[in-house]
């Protein structure tokens, strides 16, 4: 939009939506007509969930993750296996996760990974709280959900390091040919990890 | 995210983030995790906004654009030129225009195009109060600034007649190359037209 042809709150909404990831400056003015022309289906509901949104969101204390309660759903579900922490980069690893169904125990949420480049140490982690859940008697595991970049597996060989205290197993993901995927498509790398990791059919 | 991993506030924060245009289920679950961990700085200040928004935007009666007050801000302008009305489909069109600085005159807004195929007909558009502002004496030129598309220029053909009855002059957006585009990769509509309305050099 140009300066000045609408009012201060529709400038000040473009260039708050732009701010989103996936949207610039053009997709921003796009959404805000969209929700100003829908003004009673869209824009007074976004703006009631904003701001309930903001009200209630917290991060637990107990695994890092964002719920409306804390501890969040996950720590509080006791119908989930305490004995297994699923430690994840982010957020949106846990929910990835737990819309594969794969996962019955807790998570930790370790909020990114160490990083030399972006000066990310330990102290910017959440992994002190790790140590002290993972040394917890119930627990027996620790599952190392972490990316498979050179700054996730920094992190995974770090935190194992850390847990020799706590007496628990660590595992990590398994490499492979990811499900529906194409041989000729993979890198090398994957593939070598996919023949020395074979499984009996 | 899985159903229940998170309180219902996130939940509907994405699902309504997801009718964003340009947001699918993915990226909206991104900008709300995005929104959340800057909190302070992002999801309170769109919570403002977007209530804001919902409180303040009205559609302009004389125009059709939307603003914060009514008569909008360029309607209300004295500095523009009263005599040139400039018809476009929609507001982001307007919006367009006003970034190019092209424009002097007012603008009126139809709201859309008529389409045989959406099943749009002339009362569905804007186009009652458009002959009515033609017709004031002040007015002696409507450019007709619509999409070059089918609907479009049928919309053009529609509102060229109704107009026969204001003694206004009716024009239209020149066809031709588009600044910086290469001749080989334009069709040949637009290739002839850009020949028959060449310009002295």
């Amino acid at each position: 939009m140009a300066r000045g042809v609408a009012g201060p709150e529709i400038e000040r909404l473009i260039q708050l939506l732009a701010r989103l990831p996936g949207l610039g400056p053009r997709s921003a003015r796009r959404a805000a007509l969209h929700l100003i022309r829908r003004k009673e289906l869209l824009l007074g509901p976004l703006a009631e969930a904003f701001a309930r949104a903001n009200e209630s969101v917290v991060v637990c204390r107990t695994c890092g993750s964002v719920d409306t309660r804390d501890p969040c759903t996950i720590c509080c579900d006791g119908s989930r296996d305490a004995s297994t922490i699923v430690v994840v980069e982010d957020v949106s690893d846990l929910w990835a996760l737990e819309r594969s169904g794969a996962v019955t125990g807790a998570y930790h949420v370790l909020g990114g990974t160490l990083s030399a480049l972006d000066g990310r140490g330990p102290d910017d982690l959440n992994i002190e709280t790790l140590v002290q859940r993972a040394s917890r008697p119930e627990v027996g595991e620790v599952i190392l959900a972490l990316n498979a970049t050179v700054d996730g597996q920094t992190t995974a060989h770090y935190v194992t390091d850390l847990l020799q205290t706590a007496s628990v197993k660590v595992t990590r993901l398994a490499h492979g040919v990811p499900v529906g995927g194409e041989l000729d498509y993979l890198d090398e790398g994957t593939l070598s990890a996919a023949i020395r990791q074979r499984t009996p059919f």
